[in-house]
């Protein structure tokens, strides 16, 4: 059932582990059939150098195993709350990558400080604000999804894939798992040289919009023109 | 001799290493057969890459060596120390990981900061306060172990798997010598991202006590609902 | 057609991979021929681990394709305008290392701060004024090339083989492909350093000139007396 | 000639490298026969990758080559007149590694703060005063050597190996090639450690004296206590 989403979000799963952005069991990556309403997603606390394909679990759209012999992701309901509010997004992850968890814990974004930024982030990568304690005891897990769509309001997900949610760490996401990797591996590089550059300048200002527009429309929509035609 | 306990701290050892936290032959860990009251520890000063798990040393409860053909580790008057007061433990780490000693020689306390010190430390990891001339003198490996007892006093060490002792460096503990290492491994994970996090906002505080609770109680205690089943 | 120099400028750009300079297909090495006045150069969007020699691409002094499958790197107006204003250079390299770029960001030179620095960059590396609005809607890649000559008027950009672009990030240069890889090299070094120094000592002064003179000069002129007959 | 030193010369060469304490041909280890009054260092800027044991230069105490086909270290004069001043000293390396370095920008010791640092230095790394413009045009790597002799008068060198040179950076030596590497490794680390230290708590004071004396004590002289009975 849904081998080859299986076998993409496994790949998924293991790139963010060679790119460093895990240790131990940490992180997760899902993928989502969206004709069939299904989620495919890392299991909870498996090993990433024994994990294999067929771990993957299925689950629907309420977060219910559809099919898979290990727990999925104790994460799951956030991805799904996701999915269901943004049917652009084919690829969640989630991880605590050291920088972008930094933030996170400052409860400050990811300010738009340059290129690095911009080419993949169309502005800032904002932060949530700090869930109620109603929120954490009642339904922790979906209420994460639910202050990150209540961030996003206003604002295009696909344009700024990515956010850190206030006091745990990153969430982001892409058109496939394998876009959504990537862009966490970037949020995680640029969340790195945001805080080295405020520690050189710490009055330092949010690059000018317009080298941040010319950057972004480089790289996405109908008149980019870095790479060979596809998009990245 | 307890060829099956020299053989997991032997692992335990190298998995220190492998993990990048020591250098040379920094760093030790133990385990305890508690039926029998022996503890088998890392000779002292000998390099990993030519340990053989015959090498570990077998010492009493009091440190004296019931078998071993090396000298044991210096420190082991205060594993020893910490095995007598808290039957608990089954495994204990010692290190030079950077960024714990960094808060050890600050005198500051990891404070938690976020989920991912949550998952695994159920509040601040606390600084011991300096050895007293008298007590440095003395008997510095045991009073670095009682230190520590008194920095725990009304706390619960298996909650709060790790301290960093004053001037010197960290020190973990878990059920087994393998969850003394992963605790010591995660303690300078969230050294770096505290000291990260301090440098984007000074002024930040600890992350509210209900998330921290939330994070903690998933992944332990009977209502644990991370991974397959097991804890960690 | 110049394979000669399609496999230097191929292994220049490789080298900058293995050194962890670039991530993705990030970054981009050309070498010119002047001679024929033609310049080869990485394509746009390509993973370092598939590419071959033979794609990479060459170009004239306008920045037109001579010949290539493959759309040349978007930055190719940015090295076509520094190779046709400045005849000593033979290689050109951009690249988002994090350092480099974290200065970019602030919006600050790097400092000459010790002879790390002074034995390949005689003097501060600059840092480039934005942009203008009109400058990036424009040409954008041409006029990032015409600000770093506008940066560089009255200096001698051989003996200070590098810039960062304010909002952007690193440019380096040097007599072959192979040099100006290795002076982006050792630029991402030295803003490490100068960024750490900082940290250390906010209110720390330039060195001294003329310990940047006699380390400069040690290895670069008629005076060299470091290696081994050959500059570097 | 000297054979035997100089696999030991070129093995701590190769060990620094290995360290990574060293990019491109950076850095220098050498070795004295003290007998013979010869000292054996690495040529000047020759690749690690390719450098072979018979490719070390052999010079006298007046830093004339005595065999060898390459230049040795353009840093010699400075090993030669450490290796006339002091005896003791069998080994003495010179590099760049990146926070050592961070210190001498900054013109400040490396204070001993824990424990890490006093295993092996007994008390602060000083940092010594900047050259004159007199000294750095008449012999600058005689003087550099000179500088550290007056920053040690009234030390034993032997119980501080090593030093960071003012807007340079370290020199590290020890009874052997092998000792000062090992020396130089533990400088950086400490640095490190140092600088993240100031980082958490900027009004850090040096640790306790009689922390340090223990700890030194442990490893060194004729009471130590740790390992197996060598020192280390």
């Amino acid at each position: 059932m849904l081998s080859e989403l299986k076998e993409k979000v496994y790949e998924a799963n293991m790139e963010l582990w060679r790119k460093g952005m895990v240790i131990y069991t940490w992180g997760n990556v899902s993928g989502i059939d969206s004709d069939k309403g299904l989620v495919v997603i890392k299991p909870s606390g498996v090993d990433y150098d024994t994990m294999k394909p067929e771990d993957m679990v299925v689950v629907d759209l309420n977060g219910n195993v559809v099919e898979g012999k290990l727990r999925p992701s104790s994460d799951t309901p956030t991805h799904v709350v996701l999915y269901k509010q943004y049917p652009q997004m084919g690829g969640i992850v989630h991880t605590h990558s050291t920088h972008a968890v930094a933030f996170a814990q400052a409860g400050k974004p990811i300010t738009a400080l340059g290129t690095t930024h911009a080419d993949y982030f169309f502005g800032d990568i904002p932060c949530t604000r700090s869930l109620t304690e109603e929120e954490v005891s009642e339904s922790y897990e979906e209420n994460t999804g639910k202050v990150i769509i209540e961030t996003f309001e206003g604002m295009d997900p696909m344009a700024v894939p990515g956010v850190v949610c206030k006091n745990h760490g990153p969430f982001a996401w892409g058109k496939t798992p394998d876009e959504a990797v990537y862009n966490s591996v970037v949020m995680e590089k640029v969340a790195e040289m945001a805080y080295i550059t405020y520690g050189i300048n710490p009055n330092v200002d949010r690059a000018p919009q317009y080298i941040m527009d010319k950057h972004y429309y480089r790289k996405h929509g109908p008149n980019a023109y870095y790479g060979q035609g596809g998009e990245h």
